[in-house]
This record gives structure tokens, sequence and C-alpha cells, in this order.
């Protein structure tokens, strides 16, 4: 087949519009064309047969990254979303409410989406066209702030910044891409099977018995320590207390934290919004941030990642250089469009339009606590985070996963899918319509009454 | 002065809005507070003044990565942007025009913004909402195809795929992000002076003396090749015939090619437009490309890379896989507005606006050509390129760049930027507004005639 679509393609004049891109979508066709004409005529069916010497696919004498090799199964959300549609193919009736993946669901803020397809008209004026923007992005003057396409996108970055020789520490559990950008990158040595950890990064256990806060006599001493506050999965927010110890530690260890405060808007309480309200983060600490929960931006994607220049190497050379070189070589800023968007949330009108959209989800996620709180469940997180951590003694994560997808149609998240600490949990997320929220509620009173 | 910032900071009550974010904004004018609060009061300023201990500043023990001190001067675009606000700064008044960095001047066609803004206005609806896309975007089923925030980020992302172990061959001269993210990922040793190269790094020649297309005889076998066309800088288009013998040499010698085809919709002649318009090259290559300069998106930002299932390592394994994991932890997909976009382009209507700003810039190219040309100069690229690559033999490119840039204030970009196989030419884009391309030429007459 793959022959006969070449020549094909090579003998048919191509448009001066085409690109891999479109030449694609021109393959395509080609194939329907081929299969079509296959089932007219035997005789050109025959002529684009596959030949023998053709069967034995080329494969190039490139090595397979091993450190792809070492990722366990798929990253945790595309192994849920996998679950999801084998359970729709069994249930295809079924009414599936996805409190899973915390991905938002509310629509933007009107002021918001305003200012956004304002930018987007204003491109096709001549005053109002833009090109590359500065990396850094958003007009800040502030050489501290590099304003990106996501949180996630930002840690793939540091990532490439840090290189292959760091070691680090992560909350256990924590948000997947930590450890798997890690791995991706080889800072993690082998997998291993017995313990679920890979041998060379430091697991934090974060449990309800230390308060979701690690004990930090027990951790070794690492390069780089990713942590997040209000935490995902587990919900929890760290006090100033306990942020001020971690401060300490890292400065007493020499390492770098890596602070992902994506949640921090839903704090209700004194927590710290920010790492930098701790004396003395700014030279031990990088922070990443991101729109996408405060005003449903999971989709437009920015972000942004602060790396004070107080933060320097063991050489005195300061991180932000190095980090400034990275986002120039690797990235070209965040769309324009969106950039517009984020300036519109940080208007007084902006401001207050996300906080209730924060606060609707808030609501979600009280009504998601109190049930399970009335079904007799251990329930934490919830009051500073959109996610709500469920226990389920003594059983695994992810039968519990599987029993309520198959007894309620609600795709939730195993806790185990974040480290083996999340063994025994489940993650329910806020981030749904009301009425899907209530009719989850509903039937995870019928399962577990 | 930090101690009294952090104090003031930890001592302020923080609205439920505050993230690193906004803290740092109130961090700045809590700093100019502390200044007026120094005026008016001598014994406060006192209380904040930093003490001994405080001035030595902490240093992390965490090391600079040693590939990041490998890279070469500046990123070549900011290098040039320095230059020319030094020039800015030494001429206020001068009327200074820009046809250095490669980047779009002119709007975007309405049919595009209009539906970007659609789409924006849609996020504000229940039923227009949508979160996180899948990160291959754009709703094409066709697992081949990744839809990105633009070819500079997957040139990235590809780097993180291919891991610190393979080799790499690149055009000389190049665009330099294929040799910097190489750099950054640790594939290509030291930097040597004397030969301007990176020691692991294969320079493939582009020469007027072998029309633009490397003597493959004298090629090394590496992993990966990087190629551009039409080039980056030289402006070059390689042939059908070239092309296939690429192909082959890939084949022969077990690497990858990755196809950089973000100025393929400039082809005028029948040079192919995509790598896979040659027989078996879904078995060797990768491509990636960008509406960047088709539908002016440098700042909407929106590509996409093609890693064809047929594309296996050395051990059989696929690479769309392993590319499809690295999309999913290190990427969130491209903004859904910029997608919108990207839609609009490749409708009927969409693909004919974007030939009319593609046949505006042709045109800035001609009249570029034709200047120089006309001034006795050998001129190469610009008639399947909007760049146009002028030689000055015997001459260093960055004299000339500041020759151009003192005398005419035109911003152009020195050839040797792209590797030593640039020296002795500069860069001249067309992408500009016409009475600026019309002026720019015009100074040059005067310069050099």
């Amino acid at each position: 087949m793959s022959v006969a679509n070449h020549h094909l393609t090579s003998s048919t004049p191509l448009s001066s519009s085409s690109s891999s891109f479109f030449s694609h979508s021109k393959l395509i066709s080609s194939r329907a064309q081929i299969v079509a004409v296959k089932v007219k005529n035997g005789g050109v069916c025959k002529c684009v047969a596959t030949s023998p010497a053709e069967q034995i696919a080329h494969t190039t004498k490139v090595s397979r990254n091993p450190n792809m090799g070492k990722l366990q199964a798929g990253y945790l959300f595309p192994e849920v979303a996998r679950r999801r549609a084998a359970h729709l193919a069994k249930y295809p009736d079924a009414k599936v409410i996805s409190l899973g993946i915390g991905d938002t669901t509310e629509p933007i803020p009107e002021i918001i989406s305003s200012a956004m397809a304002k930018r987007a008209h204003g491109l096709s004026t001549l005053e109002g066209y833009s090109g590359y923007g500065a990396e850094q992005g958003l007009g800040i003057e502030d050489g501290d702030i590099f304003v990106s396409d996501g949180a996630k996108c930002d840690i793939a970055r540091l990532q490439m910044l840090f290189g292959s020789d760091v070691t680090m520490a992560v909350q256990d559990p924590s948000y997947p891409a930590y450890v798997d950008s890690s791995v991706i990158m080889g800072q993690t040595g082998l997998y291993e099977k017995d313990s679920e950890k890979f041998g060379k990064i430091e697991y934090m256990k974060c449990m309800p018995e230390n308060g979701f806060f690690p004990d930090l006599s027990a951790v070794g001493k690492t390069d780089i320590i990713f942590f997040c506050s209000p935490n995902n999965p587990t919900g929890a927010s760290a006090t100033r207390e306990q942020l001020t110890k971690l401060v300490q530690f890292a400065k007493d260890n020499g390492s770098i934290i890596i602070y992902d405060s994506a949640y921090a808007m839903y704090i209700s309480d004194d927590s710290p919004r920010s790492i930098y309200e701790i004396p003395g983060a700014k030279e031990v600490a990088i922070e990443t941030a991101s729109f996408s929960k405060y005003a449903g931006f999971t989709g437009v994607r920015l972000g942004w990642t602060v790396v004070p220049k107080e933060l320097l190497y063991s050489d005195g050379f300061p991180v932000a250089k190095d980090f400034n070189r990275i986002v120039s070589t690797c990235f070209n800023g965040a769309s324009n469009i969106s950039q517009a968007g984020g300036l519109a949330c940080l208007s007084p009108e902006g401001l207050e339009a996300m906080k209730q959209v924060i606060g609707f989800y808030k609501e979600n996620t009280n009504i998601i606590v109190e049930t399970f709180k009335s079904l007799g469940f251990k329930v934490y997180g919830g009051s500073n985070a959109p996610y709500v951590w469920v226990h389920f003694p003594g059983r695994s994560s992810w039968d519990v996963f599987s029993e309520i997808l198959e007894k309620t149609h609600v795709v939730t998240t195993p806790g185990s899918g974040f480290g083996p600490g999340g063994e025994g949990f489940v993650r329910v997320s806020a981030f749904g319509h009301r009425e899907n929220v209530l009719e989850a509620c509903r039937r995870f009173k019928e399962l577990y009454k």
C-alpha cells in the first residue's frame, strides 16, 4: 500500500498550498481512492499490492531513548481516559460523569473572553497586529516572571534547564508530570517494582498521619524539591509554619524548590498563597502557576513561572539567566490572544469574575465532601483546593476506581496513579457542572449507603 | 531590604486572589512603599536596613547544568535585538527598519481572526466552552499529526524525545534552534573556537558552490539529520532529486531526518512542499511546520509535527508512540483559540487568504533581490522563500551587519550567526510593510551605489 500511496502522491500535481499538513490530508484521501480502485478494478489492486521486500519494515539505526522505556504505563490521565472509553464501549447508553481529570467545565467570564476576542479581531488591523512577543510575555518588565503556556509546559522546560545530573524529591502522592518529566530527562534510575518507586527519586510521604506534610528529618538531600500546595491530588495546603520549615530545609541542603501554586486562589484560610510569602524563599525557590483553574484556561493555555534573580547555582550563576536562555531557545511565548485574556484576568473586574468561578467550584467541593462524610468515609482536602481525597483503607485504588466506574458510571482518579503514597485513596475532582456533581453524589450515596 | 519586604508581606493580609503573580506585584509596590517610608522616617529606614549576614547572598548547592555553559553568546536573535537597542540609544531619532528577525508584519486575514474571536466568545457559553483538548489537537484523528504551539517548541520536544545520546547533523548555515537545543540536551560536546563548531555535530556545508545542497558523500553518519527546506537562512529549496538523495542517505545510514518545512508555501517552482512527497520518506523522516509565516501566526502560536507510524527505532518501536508520551507529559496542546484560527486557515477561503499574505511577502522579496542585484551583489534565495541571502565575499558578517545598521539604520541578520558556513553573508528578511521595504532598499542603494 505504501508504495502505491507514494507513487500517487508524487505523480499528483500538488497545489501551491500544499505542505506536509495539506499533502497529508491528500494522502488520506489518496488511500481512500486506492481502496475504491481496488473494489472497482482487480488489476489495479494487484498492481498496488505490497511486494515481499516491502513487507519488511525499515527500522532506523537510532536507539530508542532508554529513559522513555522507564516510564510506567501510560501517563495517568490518558490511562484513565482509556478506561473511560472502554467503559463507554461496554455501556454505550450510560450517562458517564467525569470527576476524574482536573479539567474545568464552567464558561470563561465574559470580561475575559471579550478581551481575547477583541485581541483576535485586532490582529486583522495594522495597528493591532503583532508578531513574535518577548518570550517572557505580557509586557511585564520585571525579569523574574516568565509568562508561559501553562505550568505543565514550564515544568518540562525547568527539567531541560536542570538537565540529567540533578537529583529530585517529590511529595508522595504528587502530580505525575514531576516524576515523569524527571524520568524522561534521565534523572531517576530504574523503576523498582517492589517499592513502586524510581531508585533515585526521594519520595516525601504525605499522609493523614503527618498532616500531608513530610517529615523532613527523614528526607534525603536532593538538588530539586518539587512541592505543590494546595496539593494535587490530596487537596492539602501547607501552613506558613510548614513552608517556613521547607524553605529552611532547602536552604540547609542547598536545594532548589519548584513550588507549584496552580491552586493558590482556592485557599480560604491563611495558608500562604505563594512560597515568596516565606522570608528567604527567593534564594531557594522557583514558583510556577497558571490561569487554568482560576479562569477556565485549561484549553486557552496561559501560566507563569517566577525565577527570582536571587536564586543562584553553587557557582553563583543566576538560575534566571539560564532559564531565559531555555525559553528563548525552546519556546516562543504564549499566544498573544491568551495573554490578552490574562491581562483581563488581572483587571479588578477580571479578578472578581475569577473569584466567582472559584467560588462555584468550591461549592461543588463542599457537596462532594459532605456526601462522602455522610457515608462515613474519611475525607481530606477540599477546603483549600478543588480536589477531595477519599480514603478507602486497605483497598486498591484502581479497584475502587473500577468499582465506582462500573456501578455509578462516574470517572474518578485512582490515588495510586499519583505515587505509591496514594494507594488506598481516590481523588474526586470538583470540576463539573452542578447538576453532574449532584447526580454523581446521588449515585455515590446509592453505592455506599 | 528583602527581610523588610518579607515581613511586610507576611504581616499584610493577603486577599484571596493572591498567588505568586499577584503577590509579586504586591511585593513591587511594597518596595515602593518602603522607599517612601525611608524618606519620611529614618527610624524605620534603620529598622529595615540589611544586616551584614543578609549581604552574603545564599548560593544553592545545585550545580549549573554544564550544557548551558556551552551555549555560544546569546541566542542569535536576542543578540541582534540587543545591538538594535544599542543603536537606538546612540541614534534616538533614527527611523530604524527591521529586516532582521523573520517576524511577520501584515495583519491576519479577517476570515481567520474572526474565527478566533468567535471561538473566544464561545468560551463564555456553556455550549462553546471546552477545557483541556487532546495534546494532538485540532480534532484530527490521524495519529501521525501532532498539533503544537509552533515548530520551535516541537523541535525542543523532539530533542527531549531523542535524549542526550544521539548524534546529529545540521545544514551549515542553519536556524540556530537546532544546534542550541542539541547543546542544551548534551548531544554536542564542547564548542571549538578555531572551527566555530561543536565537536560532535556534523556540519553539512550548504554554499553557492554546491547549490546549497550538501555533498552527502562527505557527511558522516549521524542518528538525527536536521534539514530545512526552503531553507532559513539561505532561502534555498531542495529539489525532488536532492530530497530523494537525502532520503536514501538517511535510509542507508539508519538516520532520522527532522524536516522543517515552515516555509513550504513560499515555493513557486516544483520543489517538493513536503518530505513525504519522496517515496520511502515516512520510514525515515519527521516533518515539522507552522502557520506562523503563512497566516501571520508568529504571535498566535500554532504549528504541527508529523511523526509517521512507519518510523521505527532500531528495536522496531514506533517513534510516534514515544512522541505521544512526550507531548502528553510535557505539553498540554495548543491554545483552543489558536486552533480555531488554524481550522479557518484550512478552509478554502483561509487558504486563499494565506496565499495572498504569502504573495505580498514574495513581492517584497523580489524588491530586495532586484535591489541587491542592481548593486552588483551575488544574491541567493528569495524565489522560494521570504529570505534573501546576500554575499559579501571576504567580509565578516557581523561587520557588514554593523555597517548596514550604522549607515542605513536597517537591521539585518549576520550570516555567521547561523553557523560558520554563513560567514560572508547577510540575511535580509522580506517580512516588512511595503513602504519600509522600499525605504530600506533606497538606503541600501545609497550605501552601496
